[in-house]
């Protein structure tokens, strides 16, 4: 069963076929850096994080570019408001790339967290305003864009009339049309359908560039088409993003490309679905966000306990990235029991060794081959890591049988048990990617041991001072025999 | 006694006084990312780490900008050669972005290592193409560079008839001008001393933008005109970098500032020095590095062993910025034994309980608090941390006195007591950043205790059992007693 991924354009499921195999290029919007990175930034990041390495692991070549949006991203969609940025930089009294650097920092610091690979190339919007400049004017030379007032909008009327505006959103043109407010004069757009690809500076607006056109900004959504196109082509094969982002940003994408270099950008369109809280939807627009550091330490409200990252990584994969993923602490603590159990059975590995014997297990053979198949039809049918992590529970369960003694590992074939251990590894890590998270805080082990140390003096144990002593040693930690207490340093 | 600059342009110490007190603007030249970070980017990142530190310990509101070069950095600097990035990304097959990001990952990723602060704002070469081309054209209208098929160079001799070049290096244009091969008609420039500000791209030139003159890519040099000009204005009061770019590289910024603006960058210009190995230079160029990662986990050849990135941190910090400073493992290993000792003497302070008494030791108090004081001076002197590290040491010492009971602490007022604690904690770690590092693997001291239960559980020693048992339990760890082995997992 080859990769089969569900394709928002088509509405469907599809076979993956590259356009240049072994060669995979996948564009994912980054985050618009105006705040921490809450769960739904972690949903996107590791859904395309599993993408990402489920390729690399089918052998694909991937380049694998994800943005950083530093300008041009306003509060509402309908080309008006303040920049998220520079609004957040003017509460915080900040040069606004100071703002972004730090979100980005930020960003960074908890994808690093989750494990999240970092993309091939990370491109900052502020730092391609060329790029953005120059598409703006081929679709202008396309005369699907016109100038009002020193900004430039898209044309999406004269766009129709050649494309399908709405092709990737579903969203009829007529309906567009009759829900949006007539613009009675009050705007410089011809249509209330249009949007800016280019927005004339107002005198107190900082983050500004000279252009064809006076001093201004890029809209949000060209950033996009500029980048991907400069870094993988005018035409790729993903293009992903959280489902918020399919109307309007997506469709406008679709439209700019058209309209630029009359191609449509992507053969494949990926959207992961929302984490709601409450079955609201979570988000910091909808101001009901938990940040991922207030996971990790567990200090929002809503929040029982701290949630290690990986329980949190486990937690986003269990579900289908296509279905929305509610939050409640039942479940983030199943997320936690069950990661913790899959870690152990990814410990015990090393040390369980195989010993031939002639009398095989044909039932047992059978199962543990339908495990690691699972794990493969799991991923082939568009990621379905749910899946995936169900054969992973099946797997951790036949090695532990093998761990504890309760299975002979010679009741499988040498070949199987390898194939085994080197599945659940590979999945574990390269796949799944999971890290080893340490739950064992030393320096409470050796003060506990201190104690130990401490009633055995007492009691003049002297054969059990000394092996105390001497195990601390082995860790590189001496102990301070001192007047009436007992201590430890570092050995130096 | 307040804090004293040494100014490279000066040539010497001077009083530090910010253009615009409380701000402090600062810009370092970052890393051209075509490799891995290696001691010398180590030694400049954790200077100027050092002053920003510093500087906002004093109260300074500091804006350090520190860019990424990942365009234009030539192989040689007489704007010949290859681009270093766009080589190395030709050898490894990939995007010249590829290239960079992955260096500039790993740079993030060592200097974090080494709790080197990220600075506000990290702006990229690339990202900044209309600034440079901007800028030049400034140059241009002022009459200081001049376009030879398609490139545009800086007009030394013209300049120097109204300015100083060499006001910065010390060098003398007669002595350059001999130095300097005559060019024969071979070359598209005037004169041999001139630089390149804008470069026509080749037809197989990957990295390329669209510019009034054609299409190419910037200089070198001009990138930090335009990117500190962008975030820190005209003039502000910091410039630093390795001593390697006085000349030509901010020789040649002081130009373009001067000729684009009317004013020269930086009030104050500060250089460190290189590291030697055997008395070489060592650098990338020079082909002698070793990279952070190898002195981490001591794979290069020359180490005798690993060393942590806070030796690596106070080994640089054991000289002053200004002096060069030759590796050797003996001296790794005293850094490193200097360090345990700082950490351990750290890890006492919240076990230290100030007890009054009545009966001062005057001269103890005057020891410590000349010891406070010459942290201080130290560091008012230009920023000599080596002077600071040995006034913590003789902190650690009185700090010890305390702990072991050698001295009461009551023997001292408690104001001093506190002002003790309160300046070897800020020392350690604001001013100087250090992190705590934990050199005991809690998992072998797990395997080790678990060997002392087996003996115990052997020797029906049931009580020591259930203690150990317990101990673990307590640390999340689960004993696991199987058929004729005992192993243990993490609680689920």
């Amino acid at each position: 069963m080859s990769l089969h991924v569900y394709n928002t354009l088509s509405r469907q499921k599809e076979k993956f076929e590259p356009i240049k195999p072994p060669f995979v290029g996948m564009y994912l919007c980054g985050p618009t850096v105006y705040g921490d990175p809450h769960l739904g930034h972690a949903r996107s990041a590791v859904t395309f994080d599993i993408v990402y390495r489920y390729l690399v692991h089918l052998g694909y070549k991937v380049r694998y570019v994800r943005n950083i949006t530093d300008v041009g991203h306003l509060e509402n969609d309908a080309d008006e408001g303040d920049d998220k940025i520079a609004k957040k930089a003017r509460l915080e009294q900040l040069e606004p790339m100071e703002v972004a650097q730090a979100y980005t920092n930020n960003y960074h610091r908890d994808m690093d967290m989750l494990n999240v690979k970092r993309p091939s190339i990370e491109p900052r919007a502020t730092g391609h305003i060329i790029e953005q400049i120059e598409s703006i004017q081929k679709i202008i030379k396309n005369g699907y864009a016109y100038e009002a007032e020193g900004s430039i909008y898209f044309d999406v009327e004269a766009y129709h009339k050649k494309f399908n505006y709405g092709i990737l959103s579903g969203r009829v043109i007529e309906d567009l049309r009759s829900n949006t407010r007539d613009l009675d004069g009050q705007s410089e757009k011809r249509s209330p359908l249009d949007f800016a690809l280019w927005k004339k500076a107002n005198p107190e607006h900082i983050m500004r560039w000279n252009s064809p056109w006076g001093s201004g900004f890029p809209g949000w959504h060209i950033e996009c088409t500029a980048m991907a196109a400069k870094y993988l082509g005018d035409r790729f094969d993903i293009h992903g993003g959280g489902m918020d982002l399919t109307f309007p940003h997506h469709e406008c994408e679709i439209a700019q490309s058209e309209a630029s270099v009359g191609t449509s950008p992507a053969k494949y369109w990926m959207h992961n679905n929302m984490i709601t809280i409450d079955g609201k939807k979570m988000g910091k627009s909808y101001g009901n966000f938990i940040n991922l550091q207030e996971f990790f330490d567990g200090s929002h409200t809503f929040l029982e306990q701290a949630y290690s990252p990986m329980t949190i990584r486990l937690y986003i994969l269990q579900a289908q990235y296509r279905s929305t993923l509610d939050i409640s602490n039942t479940s983030l603590k199943a997320a936690q029991v069950a990661f913790r159990k899959l870690l152990n059975t990814y410990k015990t590995l090393p040390k369980i060794s195989y010993t031939e014997q002639e009398t095989k297990d044909d039932k047992f053979q059978a199962e543990i081959q339908k495990a690691i198949d699972l794990a493969y039809e799991g991923m082939n049918d568009d990621f379905n890591t749910g899946i995936a992590l169900s054969a992973m529970f099946a797997m951790s369960g036949f090695i532990n049988q093998f761990f504890t003694g309760q299975k002979p590992t010679g009741a499988v074939p040498k070949e199987l048990f390898d194939k085994l251990v080197h599945t659940y590894t590979v999945f574990f890590t390269d796949v799944l990617g999971f890290v080893e998270e340490n739950y064992i805080s030393s320096e409470s082990t050796v003060t506990s041991l201190l104690e130990i140390y401490k009633d055995a003096k007492e009691a003049k144990a002297y054969d059990k001072v000394d092996q105390i002593r001497a195990l601390l040693k082995k860790e590189g930690v001496a102990v301070k025999d001192m007047k009436g207490k007992v201590d430890w340093a570092y050995e130096v």
